[in-house]
């Protein structure tokens, strides 16, 4: 399956022989296990419970940013996916993001002369420009504001130099950008801690749980599953739930806070038969507390609902679970499993879920060399006889690719030759 | 649409000059805006929670039963829907149901000459004949069992002239038959308090919140939708749900007391705003614990739920609650409504779910005369343009039919012209 390329370069001109300052970074986008749902605080944009996901790889899904700034800028701009977003410095949440980094700004030193390029105070007088693009088919409708607003923190945290003054007050300040955008700080499994002892919030950031290197047997199958009608967005949906649901309210106080103790544990014990039923059980309840909403939030359709019988079956017949679903605010369907089992499952999946024809598999699944191991994969006959009992096969369209990914770490410094601005000067 | 007519009576060969005591009866099934769903003890058949129905009409609807005893049986015996049910004698639930009944019996006085023509002891020396059918279509997929066991139980107490010890003991008999059972004991509006406060829940009982004659006004449009799958019995269901879902403890001690409060004050006070409203949010509270029960139980279909978004939109346009939706362990959708509003809501359903075309409207719709007023009913065009924001025109077919039915009595006592036994004498 073809990555669309990165889009041209933006082209700024500006004044001959100006001094620009540049980094640029690029960020990937996490998958919750531990939903969030529900805010708490919507100036701080603070959670109702904590939080809990995994940080995937960012060779298929990833966003890069450039952050630049110049005395020679005379405003802050913003491109995103290569068009410019109009007016956005009086964007709250791009306000929060560039003053919050900037306000944490150190001086530039020169490492040759030890001279300082640039003062604290020199930044403060300095516009920003900002370019950013994501790697995520729209057709996916996989969230990239995460990735998005963590790309811009830790563009803006590299070319300011700046530092934190409590750990995680990076994340405090994506947090602000967009909830989940402070897990995308970190690679591996983070957890965002809901917070709320402080008045300011600035307790409600993101922790590392384990990085990406502590469990790398760890697979992510995305089957993005076709949905006509519009969904309900996130920040409407959570003010909804909020307000109308018992049960969301309930959720939040008593349920999650033994989750997230169960589900760390299972991470560090690498204990993926834990690891996985509290993972759908989390997922299963979130969308549960969508459906206890009044007027009621449908996210999952009856191919999702194929899925979650599908995965179900599978798990019963292998008698451990191999496979776990997760969904978020739309129909998509994450199967996170171990290494060991991933042409099994992707086998599974291309049975019940077909590509057009196995001519156009390579179209249909993000890794070839993957979608060759399972379509040669032999499931046991015992499994299919077992999954045919809840899940029918279905037309080619209902899911519409699948997407074999792992989890992988946080913000990578990119070249400054991966810029995705090209200055000019006049 | 055609009602399947009565089975051919069940022909029983007794001896010459037996004496047979007979009773038939009728009884409604009833439809839940405040959910059953978990029981609390399984022996005695009580719920984790109190629950409110409306007893339907029996035109349409309706379980039939006769209860016959005869010193001249040799065993106890059921007939359902025309085939005997073996081995009947040992089953609990009929057991619960006959002892019970039987226990409470008085003599059977000649009303001329004031002779006893059976004694209390004489009953127990009898065996007893049961034969019952309901109008309900396999097709519909409609719950019986409730109305089943309240014909059973309302056919006995005629048998045996059975008196209460005290109010409602009968439908705790009922109870033990099928839960919901015991709520079609009476019409109108019934609730089922939970019980609990007696070691032998004795105070699991039924009671009639309004009769059917104080909220006439009341309708019921009942959509029978496909659903290709099999379900999860109710029992099975519950029992997972008991075991796996922490939503639904919360909501059996935290929730439903106040909404039954709720929707007894707007019963009571002919209410349909808020009668509507809390029938829609226990529904979805409803599906909400089985999506959180593990593994998730699915009972709503994505015809269901675009049913859901219909009813959403009609409301919002029209400014105030005209429909209300509740589904219970399955797809199909109750629509409750008002007199005034019926041929409305009918038009909306027949333009998003049409029958196979107009000639074959009064196959589809259960009340020929409301179907033609439906077709005959001009929406209006910004009705249409808010619905269908949500909600597309769907192929015949997902939905299978549509009843037009309303609140009715509770059991109803037949001329024994209308026995399902013809007794032939040797």
């Amino acid at each position: 399956m073809t990555v669309p390329p990165p889009p041209p370069k933006i082209t700024v001109v500006v004044p001959k022989s100006a001094a620009i300052h540049s980094a640029t970074v690029s960020a990937p986008t996490n998958i919750a296990c531990i939903k969030y749902w529900g805010k708490a605080n919507t100036h701080y944009n603070t959670p109702i419970n904590s939080s809990l996901s995994v940080s995937l790889d960012q060779c298929d899904l990833r966003a890069v940013t450039t952050a630049s700034a110049s005395s020679s800028f005379d405003r802050d701009r913003l491109w995103l996916n290569g068009s410019e977003v109009l007016d956005v410095s009086t964007s709250k949440r791009f306000r929060a993001c560039v003053d919050g980094v900037r306000a944490l700004a150190t001086d530039k030193i020169d490492p040759n002369t030890n001279q300082v390029l640039v003062s604290k105070a020199d930044w403060e007088g300095m516009h920003v420009h900002i370019a950013s693009y994501n790697t995520f088919p729209t057709a996916a409708g996989l969230a990239s504001s995460a990735a998005g607003y963590a790309a811009l923190v830790a563009a803006l945290v590299q070319l300011f130099g700046a530092k934190e003054s409590y750990p995680g007050e990076f994340t405090a300040i994506a947090r602000q950008g967009s909830g989940s955008a402070c897990r995308s700080l970190y690679g591996g499994f983070v957890a965002w801690r809901a917070g709320g002892a402080k008045a300011d919030w600035s307790d409600s950031i993101a922790e590392q749980v384990a990085d990406e290197s502590h469990w790398p047997e760890i697979r992510a199958v995305i089957l993005v599953v076709s949905d006509a009608k519009k969904e309900t967005s996130s920040t409407d949906g959570m003010s909804t739930s909020v307000n109308t649901s018992e049960l969301l309210a309930f959720r939040a106080k008593e349920v999650v806070p033994k989750r997230m103790q169960i589900i760390e544990k299972a991470i560090k014990a690498k204990d993926f038969d834990a690891f996985g039923k509290v993972t759908m059980m989390d997922s299963n309840q979130f969308h549960a507390t969508c459906l206890d909403t009044y007027p009621p939030i449908f996210y999952m359709n009856d191919v999702s609902r194929s899925v979650v019988q599908m995965i179900h079956k599978y798990n019963e017949w292998a008698g451990e679970i191999r496979a776990a679903y997760t969904f978020d605010a739309g129909p998509n369907a994450v199967l996170y499993t171990l290494d060991k089992h991933v042409v099994e499952l992707l086998a599974l999946v291309l049975k019940y879920y077909p590509a057009k024809s196995n001519d156009f598999v390579e179209e249909y699944v993000s890794s070839e060399s993957l979608a060759k191991e399972a379509l040669a994969f032999e499931l046991d006959p015992s499994l299919i006889a077992a999954v045919e009992k809840s899940c029918r096969v279905h037309e080619h369209g209902d899911v519409k690719m699948v997407y074999c990914t792992k989890g992988g770490p946080g913000p990578q410094t990119l070249d400054p030759s991966e810029s995705v601005f090209e200055f000019k000067m006049e």
